[in-house]
C-alpha cells in the first residue's frame, strides 16, 4: 500500500489507521447505518474533528494532515456519539477505555524495545487501609532485579495525569522501556519505578459532603495514601534503598501538581521531585504554600536534591504557568531546573521526553 | 436504587450497567440521534440481541432476564454497528478490547480478593526468535517469591482461548485471585503460572502461503515457541523446579487443544496436561495422534502424572465433543480425570471453577 503502514497500536491484523510516510493518518470505519462519522481526539491530531467520507459500501475514511509524532487518544462520533474506534487498541484515558494510535517520530527511538537487557513490569496487588479497596500498584524492576539478590535500588515514584490510572506510564508512556534503554545505556542507574493510581477515595467520606470539602479529601487521602502506605510497602517488599536520598517523587499534569503537592510538604520523605507539565494552580504564597519550604531558599537548596519542571512547547496554557512559577521559584531563590519539549503538547511525546531527561538526572546517574 | 448495585467492571463512578439481587443486568447508553440501539454478548446473557428502548431524551435502557453468574463478554450494536460500552472496562476477546461485565456468583467468592498474602503478576517481555516480534508473558509468582529466596517452585503453563492473549487469564479469569486463595487455605501447592499469548506466526513465513498450509505453520511455531523459548525462558529467569514432574500445561477452549497438542507429544517436559472444554477436532487415530501415545496405556499411566479435562454442562457443542474424547481414553485405558461445571456455558466462569478444581491436583498438593 504505497509506503503507508499499519499503526503499531492497531488490534492484531487490522490494516486500518494507516500512517503515511508525512505522518498522515487514514482512518477507515464500517458503518453502512451512520448518517455521519468523525474522528476527534486530543491535540495531537488537530483541533477540530474530522469529517469522514462514506462510500457505497457505507465505509467511511478520511486522511488527516500529518500528525504530530507521539502517542494520541482519539475516539470516533457516530451520529454524534462517542466510541471508540474497533480496529485500535484502548488505553485508560478520560476516565474509560479509550482508543490510541502511535504515531512514530522519524529517527527517534528511546522508547522502542532495543536488545538490551529488560526489566520486569509487576501489577502488586494490596488492600489500602485509607480506602478501603483492593488496589494495584505499577511497579517496574530493572534488569537484574531478580538475580542480584543483594543489590538495593533507589525508587521513582510516577504519577500519570488525570482521567489515566497506573497502567498509563507503561502502556502510554513507555516508561519501562525508556529506563530500560538509559540503563543500558549508562545514563541512568538501575532504578525501581513505582507507578500508583493517582485516585484516594477515603473510606470516611461522608455521603453528600460539600463538592470543595470531598475534593479536599480526596486530596489528604491520596498524600496519607503515597506517604503512609505505598511507600512502606515498598521498602517492605523491594529491596529499595529506603531513604530520602534514593526517592524521587515526579508526575505529569494531575500527577506532576500530586508531586509537588505531596514532595515539597514531605522532604523527609522525598529528596527530588518532579512536575511534568504540572504547576500549582493559582497564587502561590511562599510563606504558606508548601509548609512554607519555598521561603527559605538556603535551607531549601541544601536539603533538595533537585526540583525539576518541564513542559512542551505547544500546550499553550501550561507554557504560561510553568514561566510563572519559574519566576517565582527565581525570585524566592529556589533551584530548580526546566526542560523544554520542542513541537509537543499536553500529551505523552511530552512526558516520554521528560522522563528520558530526567531520568538521567536522578540519584547520582 | 432499590438493592442494584453498578457492575464491578465498571467505569469509574459509572452508575450502569446495574446488577438487580435476582441477577438481572440494566444496561443504559445515551444515543440520542441513534435509530436502534442493542445490547448483546456471549452465551451468559442470553442467545439474541436485547433490544434497548430510547426515552424522550435519547437515552436507551434495558433490563436482562436473570444473567449467568460470571464474566460476560457483551456489546452494544448501534445502527448494526458494534462499538463497546462507553460504561464498561474493556478486556482483550474476539481479537480486539471488548466491554466485560462481571455478574457475582451469590455464596461464591473462591475467585474474590480475600485477606490473604497476594502473589505477584508480572510482565515479562521477550524478544522471540521465531516470531522476530517483541511479546510478552504474564507470569504470577505467588506469596513470598521474593522474600524466600531460596524456594524453588513448579510452574503451571496456562493458555487463553481464541481471540484472547495474555491477559485473558488474570483479568477475566482471575486466576491470581484463585491460586492466591488456594494457596492460603492449604489446597494448592505454590507454583508459578505462566500466560502466554496463544498466537506465533513465524518469521520465515511466505506472503501469499495458501490458508492450510499458513494455518499448520502458525500451530507448530507456537509449539516451538513453547518447547524451544518460553521453557527455557521461564527456568533461566525465574526459581522454577525445572522438570516435567513440576511443570503442567493447561488452557481453556483453543488453548486446551494446544495444551493436548503439545503437552501429550512433549511428555519428557511436561508431566501433566489439562484441557478445560477444549478437545481434538476431527476422529483421532491413537496409533498416530499425539505421537501414539493413546495406544500405549501402560507406558502412559506410568508416565503421565495427570491429564485433566473439564467442561460446563451448558456448552453444548463441548458436551459431547468431551464426551466422545473420554470415550476413546477408556477405550484406550488411559487414566483420566473429568470435571464438569454446572449450568455454565463456553464461558470464564467454567474455566475459572476448573482451575479452582484443578490446580489443587497438582505437583503433590
Amino acid at each position: 500500500m504505497d509506503g503507508t503502514m499499519a499503526a503499531e497500536t492497531n488490534v492484531r491484523d487490522a490494516a486500518y489507521p494507516r500512517i503515511h510516510p508525512d505522518l498522515r493518518v487514514t482512518f477507515r470505519v464500517v458503518a453502512p447505518n451512520a448518517r455521519s462519522v468523525q474522528v476527534a481526539g486530543g491535540d495531537g491530531l488537530g483541533p477540530e474533528p474530522f469529517d469522514m467520507e462514506r462510500d457505497a459500501e457505507g465505509v467511511w475514511t478520511v486522511t488527516t494532515p500529518p500528525a504530530v509524532p507521539g502517542f494520541h487518544y482519539y475516539w470516533l462520533l457516530v451520529d454524534g456519539m462517542q466510541v471508540n474506534d474497533p480496529s485500535s487498541q484502548t488505553y485508560f484515558g478520560y476516565g474509560r477505555p479509550t482508543s490510541g494510535i502511535e504515531v512514530p517520530e522519524p529517527g527517534v527511538d528511546f522508547y522502542e524495545v532495543h536488545d538490551v537487557p529488560h526489566g520486569e513490569v509487576r501489577s502488586h496487588g494490596y488492600r489500602s487501609r485509607i480506602t478501603g479497596k483492593w488496589r494495584q500498584a505499577t511497579v517496574y524492576t530493572p534488569p537484574g532485579y531478580d538475580t542480584d539478590i543483594e543489590a538495593r535500588y533507589p525508587v521513582l515514584y510516577l504519577q500519570h495525569g488525570a482521567g489515566e490510572d497506573e497502567t498509563g506510564w507503561v502502556r502510554q508512556g513507555r516508561a519501562n522501556l525508556i529506563i530500560d534503554n538509559l540503563i543500558a545505556a549508562g545514563q541512568a542507574v538501575p532504578m525501581i519505578v513505582v507507578m500508583e493510581c493517582g485516585y484516594a477515595t477515603p473510606v470516611a467520606l461522608p455521603p453528600g459532603s460539600p463538592f470543595p470539602e470531598v475534593i479536599k479529601k480526596i486530596v489528604a487521602a491520596f498524600e496519607r495514601l503515597v506517604i503512609d502506605e505505598v511507600v512502606p510497602m515498598i521498602d517492605a517488599d523491594y529491596r529499595t534503598l529506603p531513604d530520602r536520598e534514593h526517592r524521587a517523587l515526579a508526575g505529569l499534569s494531575m500527577g506532576g501538581m500530586q508531586a509537588l503537592g505531596i514532595g515539597l510538604t514531605h522532604l523527609d520523605t522525598f529528596g527530588t521531585v518532579a512536575a511534568f507539565s504540572g504547576v500549582p494552580f493559582g497564587d502561590i504564597d511562599p510563606a504558606v504554600d508548601f509548609g512554607g519550604v519555598l521561603s527559605d531558599p538556603e535551607a531549601f537548596n541544601r536539603r533538595v536534591r533537585l526540583l525539576w519542571l518541564s513542559f512542551g512547547s505547544a500546550e499553550a496554557r501550561f507554557v504560561e504557568r510553568v514561566q510563572q512559577f519559574r519566576e517565582l521559584l527565581d525570585r524566592q531563590g529556589i533551584a530548580h531546573e526546566v526542560y523544554e519539549s520542542p513541537g509537543t503538547a499536553h500529551e505523552w511525546q511530552t512526558w516520554r521526553r521528560s522522563l528520558h531527561a530526567f531520568a538521567p538526572r536522578l540519584f547520582g546517574g
